[in-house]
């Protein structure tokens, strides 16, 4: 729908149709978490621009409940369900934007497609997993994948006041983060009273007996963990089978490969969103980022090239930020990690710090992690872990000076704010710098 | 203090003595008016590293209630005031470091001298301050100055329940930001019950009749305040006075003029902190900021370049924030108006966003303003008002830009991170930057 909305800024004249297999359109799937611990009460107050104000503001002729089953590029026709009527029909086109986001990863594991099994792309889904949470019959949930999505429901189903388990593959939840980073969330997320089982996956699911009382999910390990409901958190990926059937190029994780204008391997196709790939901004290397800030962008910029216009996606770095109850997380660039499986070899600083002055009352830890090219000192991530509020944000500090091009000598002779109580004297992120900075003058 | 420790890492064989007219060294000056609002109870907690804390870790030679009374630059020797025991003596040198800071500004109308009348910029002061903020006798308390300092002492003693007048002088209050961000934070200090009187000056004091009851002060107008309790934040000047009767060269402000390594027109003698003038990193020129960030940094320099290593101070963006109750405010770099008085012709955009993503509970009004060259795109400046946390900070991420020399267009490119407990999709930064990246292209 950002494409849309730009097309149509761009060209009053273009017939825009927006087709949709749900019934929602523009919202907000970060919020889907929020849903379910209920801190938001309405799915309607996710939806940013329901189908009709598309319509009227936009001239977007928009068809929920109707699914695009297949795309024939030569003829420039595509064959669409409209499951609200029990039709099938086709329509043309003389220019094709492709959106169809990511899905789930599903293990083919046994019981996997068992109702107590939820996996969480769309406000449908969470709309249902909302009122499972709101049921009083549930006490106990297993989130399997301790990524973002996976610890963000687990907060959830924390709110409501369940006992949460959550079972991650990996050393330690997080794995986004270098292990000893994700540590410090996995500890955070244990004071908080949610359990987290590492070097731990699922083998099975055996939903309730009679459809009531708990089901179970089985280990690796042969270990059974009870279960009213089970979340998975194990990450998504690209919705592209729609476009490769059709003779789309597909790339890195099978995601439409796109150009900086978000134009496909075929003329007068684009796509955007989570599913396709993106430019890493440090590696140049080709990604698949599935975040809702680079989907918006992409949108935006494929909206304005198919109204005639012109705009480039600049790339990603893979900025990322997340509040786990009074934890919060962030994270940009490359990890040391992935730093290395690009083939750098880095410098890295990792400091302790407090969000706000020491002495101030509320002051909590934070943890700051720089990853820097040993040669150049270019600064090429971030990772930061902390146990209050004003800790996650302060990454986009360090994504402008990335995007920069900066080292760690520069970031630390930014000029930034401070006042006792948004932080020390020397904030976290130039304490941070400044270390690594030392470590090479 | 910075400098002293700086050059004993650089050099562990210099004999260094530190003289400090007060009790303590080494404290948050900013931490005062929490110490006013009893928010931090214990003096000592503002105290980041005591005398004997630096006798001990860094073997320097510390001299409180010492006061150096002249400087004889041709005879390398100074005459020191020993209040402690009633003394005077002479030090030699063969190194000065000048950090003789800033004094309030303390204009000459009658009554001033009062002691119902408070000015605030040392460690003593805080402490008298806070003893009398803390009696039972006071009620009501006026502000003269409606800056940083002003707003966040009339924020204490909203703290303790006393009622608090701020009169200013300008049509706004913060007058280091455009009117109309002004007015923006004068409105949230009335919601706040705090009375604020803007093109408003105080002509005369007259403090209570008997040592006790109430003073007043007489506004320009004639009309009378009642006070009990005066603080004055009419900014402050450079405590240059010392330097400049030893012949050191003074300019912007009577500040002591030094070059990008803190040295002055003196051979081996250096000055920091405020005290001293700065460059400024968009204009380029020399300009008196007083903050506590820029005066440990530029100490930090003075201090590696005193223990016979090299360093220079990057210049200074003027980047600044604080929290009244409530209500965040943050800038960088030039306002509007100081971009005119440097010759620029700006493109500005001005935008109110949320602090959180609009249906997430707690989510508050900001308010961004962006200034950028016209020719260019240069950012130059940057303001924020926000009614809530994580507002302020986000004036980080324009700091970093100005300093990389950011377009508007490039900032709208960078990669922030999102989640709904942080802010709309679309960082509220980067709905200004597009606003005004799009009046251009």
């Amino acid at each position: 729908m950002a494409a849309a909305a730009a097309a149509r800024r761009g060209r009053a004249d273009l017939e825009i149709v927006a087709l949709e297999k749900g019934a929602f359109t523009s919202y907000s799937a970060c919020g889907i978490p929020y849903l379910v611990s209920g801190a938001v009460e309405d799915p309607e107050a996710l939806v940013a621009r329901s189908p009709q104000e598309h319509r009227d503001r936009s001239l977007i002729d928009v068809r929920t409940r109707h699914e695009v089953m297949a795309i024939d590029l030569d003829a420039h026709r595509i064959d669409v369900r409209d499951h609200e009527h029990e039709r099938t029909y086709q329509l043309g086109f003389d220019l094709l934007h492709i959106a169809t986001g990511a899905k789930p990863i599903r293990p083919p594991l046994p019981g996997i497609d068992s109702p107590f099994v939820h996996g969480v792309q769309t406000l449908d889904d969470g709309v249902r997993l909302a009122n499972d949470a709101a049921s009083a019959a549930l006490s106990q949930v297993v989130v399997v994948g301790g990524g973002y999505i996976g610890l963000e429901l687990a907060e959830a189903f924390k709110q409501r006041g369940l006992k949460v388990t959550v079972i991650e593959r990996d050393d330690e939840v997080m794995p986004s983060l270098d292990p000893e980073m994700g540590s410090l969330v996995g500890g955070a997320m244990q004071d908080i009273g949610i359990d987290v089982m590492c070097d731990c996956s699922a083998a099975a699911f055996e939903p309730p007996a009679s459809g009531r009382g708990s089901g179970e999910v089985v280990l690796s390990s042969g270990q059974r963990l009870r279960a009213d409901l089970v979340v998975l958190g194990l990450g998504v990926e690209p919705n592209a089978g729609l476009a490769s059937d059709a003779g789309v190029a597909t790339g890195v994780r099978g995601g439409v490969e796109v150009n900086r204008r978000q134009q496909t391997s075929v003329d007068g196709v684009y796509a955007a969103g989570d599913c396709c790939t993106s430019f890493h901004l440090v590696t140049g290397e080709q990604v698949y980022v599935a975040l809702g800030t680079v989907a918006n962008r992409q949108g935006r910029v494929a909206g304005i090239n198919l109204g005639g216009g012109y705009a480039t996606f600049p790339g990603v770095l893979g900025t990322a930020v997340a509040r786990v109850c009074s934890v919060e997380i962030g994270r940009t660039g490359l990890t040391e990690a992935e730093a290395a499986r690009a083939g750098f070899e880095v410098d890295t600083a990792s400091i302790e710090s407090t969000t706000r002055a020491g002495y101030f009352p509320g002051a909590k830890p934070i943890a700051v992690k720089l990853v820097a090219d040993r040669n150049s000192q270019r600064l090429l991530g971030a990772q930061i872990v902390g146990r209050g509020a004003g800790s996650a944000k302060r990454i986009d500090v360090i994504a402008v000076a990335i995007t920069a091009g900066m080292t760690a000598a520069e970031l630390l002779d930014a000029d930034l704010g401070y006042a006792p109580p948004f932080g020390p004297l020397w904030d976290p992120v130039q304490v941070a710098a400044r270390k690594l900075a030392g470590a090479n003058r």
